[in-house]
C-alpha cells in the first residue's frame, strides 16, 4: 500500500519566557502575521508567501530556543516505519505526531496528515 | 526605494563525524537526491517537492547539528536594518551573506538574491 510525505513545516521551538517577542519578530520578519491554532494553542503559524510550506512557533515550557523540521504523511506507521530503516529514531508520541531524532542528533516531527487527497503526486513524495 | 525578502531554504547543519550519513538520511527522507553546490561545496541541497522552498545540509568543522533558516532578499543592507529594527542581531559576515541572531538565540542567515526579478511579489514580500 503507497503513502506519500513531505517536508512541510519549520517550527522554531521557544522557552516561554522568550515566546512572545519571538512570535512578534518573526511574524515580522516573514511578514505573515502567525496565528494562534485554536487546537494546539502553543503553536501559532502561517503558510509562507506563496509557498505550500509553512513557519510555526512553538511555546515549550522550558529549555534554549531551536528550530525543527515536521514532516507530514498519510500513513503515520508507514512513514515512521521508513525514517526508521533509514537510521532515525522514536523519542516519543505527542497528540497525533511522533518525536524523531534523525542520525546527527536534530529532533523532527512527523504529523498524520488528516485530510484526504492533501499529500498528492503534486506536492509530496509517493512511497511504493 | 522598495526590496523584497522571503524565508526561502531550511538548513541543517551537521558536524563532519555526522555529515554523510545524516546527507544521505534527508536526502532519503525527502526524496530529493541533496547534491553539491560548486560554488560552497560544504553545501548540499534540493528544491522541495512541488515548492519554492530548499532544504539543504551544511558541512560543520565542529559543534553540535542544528536547524537555521535562511531568508533571501535583494536589498541585503536594507534586509539587514529592517531585521535588526525588529530586534535581531548581527553575528558574522560568511561569504556574501550575514549571519543574524534572533531575539530568543537561534542563529539564521540573511542571503543576497543575485538573479535580478526572483523574488518579486508573487513569491516575496516587498518592504517599502
Amino acid at each position: 500500500m503507497a503513502h506519500y510525505s513531505r517536508l512541510s513545516k519549520v517550527v522554531i521551538d521557544v522557552p516561554a519566557a522568550d515566546h512572545d517577542r519571538e512570535l512578534a519578530f518573526w511574524g515580522a520578519a516573514a511578514g505573515e502575521p502567525l496565528t494562534r491554532f485554536d487546537r494546539h494553542p502553543e503553536y501559532h503559524g502561517a503558510e509562507l508567501h506563496g509557498q505550500e510550506f509553512w513557519l510555526l512557533i512553538q511555546q515549550l515550557g522550558q529549555g534554549s530556543a531551536r528550530v525543527h523540521i515536521d514532516i507530514h504523511t498519510d500513513d503515520l506507521p508507514a512513514e515512521i516505519a521508513r525514517l526508521e530503516k533509514l537510521g532515525a529514531e522514536r523519542v516519543q508520541q505527542a497528540h497525533s505526531w511522533q518525536v524523531m531524532r534523525d542520525p546527527a542528533g536534530p529532533l523532527f516531527c512527523v504529523i498524520p496528515e488528516s485530510w484526504p487527497g492533501t499529500l498528492n503526486d503534486g506536492n509530496a513524495q509517493r512511497w511504493d
